[in-house]
């Protein structure tokens, strides 16, 4: 892995970074193909976006993407960009006066072209995600839904975990967001009051609509995602496993999986 | 400040640690007075309550004990605690590998004797708590909604501010626990949904039931508060800072305020 704090060549960062006394901050996790990251641009506009919505100064999305511009991108890899309020005193208060902290690394990644061929084993998380609009969609640190959530089952045979919210609404995977199909229509969870929004979900879904096909994004129940005739999950780094199985409920592969998922394939490789 | 990492001094820690990437650890924060620590016995049952509920190996808080009875304390300081679930790699499940982080912090403290004397001005936060009763209560490393309540003003003529739970209901201050004296009866919100159980909050209703007062715990609105003839907040930095304007209410420096920081002064003293 190489890794950088705030552009010098670095492993470990200070005690007093806000980053880890409160996760104060954010990250994006990037996919390299060929020395091409992955739908760039929309990773930075969602970094942007939650730099804005958690109040850092405004000229923290131009430090970073310097400091990413200055990367000379090989192979595949997986980019992953931190940026945190940085070194501050102890206390909640944001200080004026602290210059957020960068931390970029590169590492490598083997996808699982696998679980993308032949689908995956979900299952019901029972750690629920708490609902805060002011802090829905972000990818921030606050992250221990998630590792809560994912710590609840160790069987290799399953992928990924459904994740309700504390109303019992399916609304994401651990990782993951999640699409399903049922009368030929396409449904994905409503992030309006929780959830991680992935440039990975809203990609597909300006795919789908330059196909002329809508997603209908709304709040449903879990009973919908049992009943679905297709559901599959994304993220920016697997990009999409179609689910073939969810506790009790069996599905097939179907078409706009595969359709999604050739897509995908053809933006990468080109 | 002084500072040891794993035992070591130290001001670093690694960028991989779970407690910078997802906020996957707990903290303490100890006033230390002539030497000793207060409230120590409830800081380590505390955290080690916090441990069981995020399911870190059972040994971590012996680790942390025995590093906690290797520090040579001396007057009057901030002992801070963090551990974290380690050095991990990518992604939300806990390895069961890592060991945890333990960081232990010695700064000066200069507490405010005016605030304790002459009471503070509290307002009321636009940033709610989320509910979820699986992270409640602990002092756990995801402190988002805690920066952004506390990052809406910087009026210094207002020490604190009211957090609401989603629904509406007062639960905490930004820093603190609330209780309320109406109709000669204390009050303080439950914090089964949201909120952080502090040691102090729990001291005192054991202080008060050792005089005989019994501390109504439920839900309540915001109405009580206003209309509440008594308010103070408290923390264990802190102790107890009476309020004096909340808003548009008012309130007299009343005698279970007092009552209460005089028991702990003499705890402190003695």
């Amino acid at each position: 892995m190489k890794c950088w704090v705030n552009g010098i060549e670095a492993d470990s960062i200070d005690i007093a970074d806000r980053g880890l006394c409160y996760g104060d901050g954010l990250f994006e996790t990037i996919l390299v193909t060929n020395g091409t990251p992955h739908l760039y641009n929309q990773h930075i506009l969602r970094l942007g976006r939650g730099l804005d919505r958690l109040r850092f100064p405004p000229e923290t999305l131009d430090l970073v993407s310097a400091e990413l511009d200055r990367l000379d991108l090989k192979g595949d890899q997986v980019l992953k960009i931190t940026v945190t309020r940085g070194v501050g005193p102890r206390g909640y208060a944001p200080s004026s006066g602290s210059e957020p902290s960068r931390i970029i690394t590169l590492s490598s990644y083997a996808g699982n072209d696998q679980h993308r061929l032949t689908g995956i084993n979900l299952r019901l998380c029972s750690q629920p995600l708490g609902i805060n609009p002011q802090l829905a969609q972000l990818k921030h640190l606050n992250r221990l839904e998630q590792v809560l959530a994912r710590g609840e089952w160790s069987d290799p045979d399953i992928a990924e975990g459904v994740m309700l919210d504390v109303d019992g609404y399916p609304i994401e995977g651990t990782m993951s967001n999640i699409f399903w199909v049922a009368s030929n229509k396409i449904f994905t969870p409503d992030l309006d009051r929780c959830g991680i929004q992935g440039v990975m979900r809203d990609h597909l879904i300006s795919l789908l609509r330059a196909e002329g096909i809508e997603v209908d994004i709304g709040r449903y129940n879990l009973d919908d995602l049992h009943l679905a005739e297709e559901v599959f999950v994304c993220n920016s780094l697997i990009g999409i496993w179609p689910v073939i199985q969810f506790e009790a409920s069996t599905y097939a592969i179907g078409k706009y999986t595969r359709l999604l998922q050739g897509l995908l394939q053809k933006e990468i490789s080109s």
